[in-house]
């Protein structure tokens, strides 16, 4: 299909290690250029950029979405949208205060859609008091689109100092996943093979600042990331990368949803490398993680919160998962998210 | 096509009186929080957003980018991004600071192309010292997106008390309009159409801070803004309608190419309805218009700059142009931009 690798692939888009090749290799060299030699922009690859401001961290971050079918089992692309903005600026450590949304639509797209759409990005904005305070409508001619894609940008405050980034993880740490794994990616992609279950499967898309405010509280979080496109996998691979420490994760411990594990092996993935979207993996400093870890349970979005692993000084960079059976592995950083269009 | 009213119509993202009407309806009504009561939100639809800071103002303004083609004549989608978003900032009296890029890229799209918009989304930035601090890359299978749109999201500061809003013209203010009108859409459609003139009809999108700038030192502006969709006639009737004050145009005082008035009869279109996307329309006060006349035509994209009519009590909310013969008409607000796909 490409073989000289001049063409734009989907798995450039798809939060893997071919999408961080692409952005290193074609995106950042564009944007050296930063005249915040303090914050963290663009190439740090963060959930979002930060910029000092007047004695505190403005972080910012931004998001396409094109998540396809529009309505999901468990939400819609405007839950989608706001929980991701909410999210990226909440793992940095920062209270989300106002976001943006600009609308691709195309031709013909129905009005009710939209504002069951407009609807759902209110609301979920609304329950962490995140106000929408600009947008942009631009309609594309019938077949330019499928549909509609809507993106959105957070603007957040951290304190000085404060902000929490994914190579802040530290030796003794404990892994903390809030959730079950893999809940998104699975439900959509059963919605859209047609799948059914004895239980309804639904995506966890949700927003996080209530979850996450007060493990903050309480301190001791050195890096935090919310594991979607590429689940888990990248996620954790990301972390001890960019913090240089090794991260043994027990498979005792994992929390998953039955009809994921179920629905996993029939469609041939694996439920680690498939996006949440309402998930939070934290590594919190060794005697703080009791604490935040009742915290979180006590929240809405925080049931099921699990110490899955810890961090260790051995295997630098890598990721290793004991498993139930007693061996080890390396868990790969995922070359792509498996599901198109996931989010 | 949409008798019943309930399909999205290309003139709802078109700028005019249609798509005034659709967001009024349809978008605004499910933003009506907003937790930043001294600040302009969605429904003011300014050109951005203001929210209190810490004695500033934070400007805060998001735009898709979906021009076809990417590449025409006197730029392509990257300038055109960081253009429009660092001119709607501006045009709020606020200095741009940073500025977001979310990529949406269909499957297969030539990477020498996308580098192409990129270093030009990063050289227009630039020439502000705007900084790219935060992104985001999505994929779209193939057919599912017409090649290639970016949605930019822009944060300016303002000093407090400062922003220049569309509802500020005062009577006895004289209009500016910073350069000749209707440029970037007929180069555009021109090019579409396979139209070729004596000279190069090329579009006139530029980054406006540095014109802007030095007319916020002299003070006295009262209203600006950048006429995109929908073109001159929709900006002063924007102006008009939310200042609640006549505007009185004289026609022989227009700037136009001479290109721009061929092509616009040649096709059909009226220019003052045809899309700028380096212009400034500036309401400012009589006694600092000729200082601030003087000092935009200093700048590298202020050289054809004009005083094109003033402010009366005479028409409340209306757009009157007296014409060469010596009449007088009323310059409709369009109910759409003409030109599809032009931004």
């Amino acid at each position: 299909m490409n073989p000289d690798k001049t063409l734009v692939e989907l798995a450039h888009g798809a939060g893997g290690r071919a999408m961080n090749q692409f952005l290193r290799e074609i995106i950042f060299p564009h944007f050296s250029l930063n005249r915040f030699k303090q914050g963290i922009g663009l190439p740090e690859a963060d959930d979002g950029a930060t910029m000092p401001f007047d004695g505190s961290e403005m972080v910012i971050s931004t998001d396409s979405h094109t998540v396809s079918p529009l309505f999901f089992p468990g939400g819609d692309i405007g839950k989608l949208a706001a929980a991701g903005t909410i999210n990226d600026i909440t793992m940095m450590g920062a209270r989300p205060l106002v976001m943006t949304s600009a609308l691709v639509i195309e031709e013909g797209f129905p009005i009710s859609d939209l504002e069951k759409i407009l609807a759902s990005l209110a609301d979920t904005a609304a329950e962490d008091q995140v106000a929408v305070i600009a947008g942009d409508t631009k309609v594309m001619p019938r077949g330019g689109l499928d549909q509609l894609i809507m993106c959105t940008t957070g603007i957040g405050l951290a304190e000085k100092g404060k902000v929490i980034v994914d190579s802040g993880a530290q030796i003794g740490d404990k892994i903390i996943m809030t959730g079950t794994i893999g809940d998104h990616g699975i439900a959509l992609l059963a919605n859209r093979e047609g799948l059914s279950f004895e239980t309804d499967l639904v995506s966890d898309v949700a927003p996080l600042w209530s979850l996450v405010q007060p493990a903050l509280k309480i301190g001791g979080i050195h890096a935090m990331k919310d594991p979607t496109r590429g689940g888990l996998a990248a996620a954790l691979n990301d972390i001890a990368k960019k913090s240089g420490v090794g991260i043994w994760i027990n498979e005792n411990n994992l929390p998953f949803q039955r009809e994921v594990l179920a629905a996993s092996q029939m469609l041939g993935l694996d439920p680690l490398q498939v996006t949440c979207e309402g998930k939070a993996l934290i590594s919190v400093a060794k005697e703080k993680a009791d604490a935040v870890l009742h915290a979180i349970r006590k929240t809405k979005y925080g049931k099921s919160a699990q110490v899955i692993g810890e961090v260790k000084k051995e295997q630098q960079g890598l990721v290793i998962m004991k498993t139930e059976v007693g061996g080890s592995r390396v868990i790969q950083h995922p070359w792509a998210e498996a599901i198109p269009r996931v989010c």
